[in-house]
């Protein structure tokens, strides 16, 4: 028998288990992250996407629910990517004043990759009739975008003039 | 003599040098994806981003001029791990409806990728009173973010619906 042509119910899935990986991998990386910020904001932020990041744990672990399928991750290269750039940059400018705004562009990048695949899951949810995934999707959607804000006024404000 | 500290203005080279090799990358990869989209919309976003890219590269030179360093990329772990990605799609789902889906999703990766360091650097070159650079940064800056719109719309109309 020939196997089944897949679909994007098969991208859902695969797509759902790279950010269930990401965002355990980046449940490791923000306290460390938080630790070594100088400035007491920079590691508040840090401390609390820590705790909303827990939350979009158990989120995504609904949608595998409803989706019918076990919660697993699957290597996801680009957080792998992103994070290793990010632990080369704390490396390098460690106890500078460039620290923070280092670690701010690289949290930064962080929230920019899981806003790109918030935003493709709940288009696909919607588009597989998935109406309650695309919800919770969504909420954690418009997390990251907030916490994406916070990090951008931080940058422009505190954080970097100190380095200049 | 002690090894001056590193400052904001190492950062900003290190990561002008990281987009430059990220750009060169996305130059390669777009006619590759354009070639194998299905949709005529998509291959046209593609190609028509691709144009673009080659106008971002020039305008990261110049910077690197204005900068007075030599244009010159460093390896951009982020978008090694993000492409890498998207070509593991590629491959997993070609020949079927949902390749044009996984690729929209791969390419908006790239541009939010992209739109986290062109913000990063254009706030740092006003940090560093590179007024000029940030002129350019931040037109680069509008680009990605008008290309993620585009690609946004094509997955929620056209390209997912046939997949689904």
């Amino acid at each position: 028998m020939a196997k089944a042509e897949k679909t994007l119910t098969d991208l859902f899935e695969t797509t759902l288990r790279d950010i269930y990986f990401a965002e355990k991998q980046i449940l490791r990386a923000l306290p460390k992250m938080a630790k070594k910020a100088k400035s007491p904001e920079l590691a508040n932020a840090f401390e609390k996407h820590r705790d909303e990041t827990e939350v979009h744990v158990e989120r995504l672990e609904q949608v595998f629910e409803m989706f019918g399928a076990t919660a697993r991750g699957k290597t996801c290269d680009a957080i792998v990517g992103i994070l290793d750039e990010g632990k080369e940059i704390m490396e390098d400018f460690a106890g500078t004043d460039a620290l923070d705004p280092g670690m701010l562009a690289a949290a930064q990048a962080v929230e920019h990759y899981e806003i790109s695949r918030y935003g493709t899951l709940r288009t696909w949810a919607e588009q597989l009739g998935m109406k309650d995934a695309a919800k919770l999707l969504d909420l954690t959607l418009a997390e990251e975008k907030k916490t994406d804000a916070t990090l951008s006024q931080l940058a422009s404000m505190k954080v970097n003039a100190k380095a200049a």
